[in-house]
């Protein structure tokens, strides 16, 4: 490669870069991906990649952007409409996500390095917390809002891991509009229905 | 450490070796854990642990049994009684083998593992294909007793994640009776409710 013709964030290399990461991240994890490893499968110098991103971190955060922003543009969707569907719009949203071909392999990324990583964990963490969905709940709960979007989170992500990690039949290859169907009146019920309160246990779950 | 003094198959040190095994597994994974991590950290020679369970694979598998143990003893706990609360009972039980300090690293590093090695995932995916659960869910379930046990498991997998990997709060600390109160129904409904039919979509999910 000719050093003097390459120009510092052209465009094709650094979505190249992103491309190759965001496929090795989605495969083996945070952890067990180095940035020698995504240079290699590139065919950059790893030097080029601490250049456009600063670090392995910056990177990762980077290219898992495309999930995040479709979360952060999901709350009127999920707010406007038939109040008696919200539990299947989260679900067709959540559904849609995982099936779009760009998202995929970002989501799958989050949630193996999430296992390992303390930095991935937080993403998680994050999504469960601040993002479209969570603000949507705020504005359409009676009540106790967090704990909900932490519900409705948790079901979706065992969810996703179930049909796109382990792959276990029928659900894996069960049509999304079965799964609403299925998942739309739980989801429906953690958002706007009745719960008992919540009486936290002394001392952390941990 | 005098080798001549040392009974192959000594229950001390197989105990100490499983314990650490059990502790780094749910740390870090069964990929990022090496045999040669394992015996340095029980202070036993790495060809001990070959010795005793052949491979890491199988010392995995060892250490992992005690949650696997209760998964097939559980289905009389959660077929027997009140047909209402089996959705109750579904829940306690999960959250009973999350609580437990002798389960929850073995429960830990099968769910770490599984997102990144294959053989995890196996064990993973035969926790919802072939335990105590998914034969109480055969005998209680209407119809589809197979995607009702993955309803269930993914519900029950997701909510663990959120409360034992994530530690979002307030899912974290709260009660479990009021997790049980809450999420009850939901299984409820999965095990023993009129579900749609499912369709299967036309090629495989992933």
């Amino acid at each position: 490669m000719a050093r003097t013709g390459r120009r510092p964030g052209e465009p094709a290399t650094r979505q190249r870069i992103e491309a190759t990461a965001r496929e090795l991240f989605a495969e083996r994890g945070f952890d067990a991906t180095s940035v020698r490893a995504i240079a290699a499968a590139a065919g950059v110098d790893p030097s080029l990649i601490h250049h456009y991103f600063g670090s392995k971190q910056a990177l990762f955060i980077a290219v898992m952007r495309l999930p995040l922003d479709h979360l952060e543009a999901a709350e009127p969707f999920l707010v406007e409409g038939d109040p008696d569907t919200v539990g299947e719009r989260f679900v067709r949203f959540g559904l849609r996500m995982w099936d779009e071909p760009a998202s995929r392999p970002a989501l799958l990324g989050i949630l193996r390095s999430a296992l390992t990583d303390p930095a991935a964990a937080e993403m998680l963490r994050d999504l469960f917390t601040r993002t479209g969905p969570v603000r949507a709940i705020e504005r359409l709960a009676p009540s106790e809002p967090q704990l909900r979007a932490e519900l409705v989170g948790s079901h979706l992500v065992g969810l996703a891991m179930a049909r796109h990690v382990l792959r276990i039949e029928p659900l894996a290859s069960a049509d999304p509009e079965t799964i609403v169907a299925i998942v739309g009146p739980t989801i429906q019920r953690y958002v706007t229905g009745d719960l008992p309160a919540v009486a936290a246990k002394p001392g952390s779950a941990t």
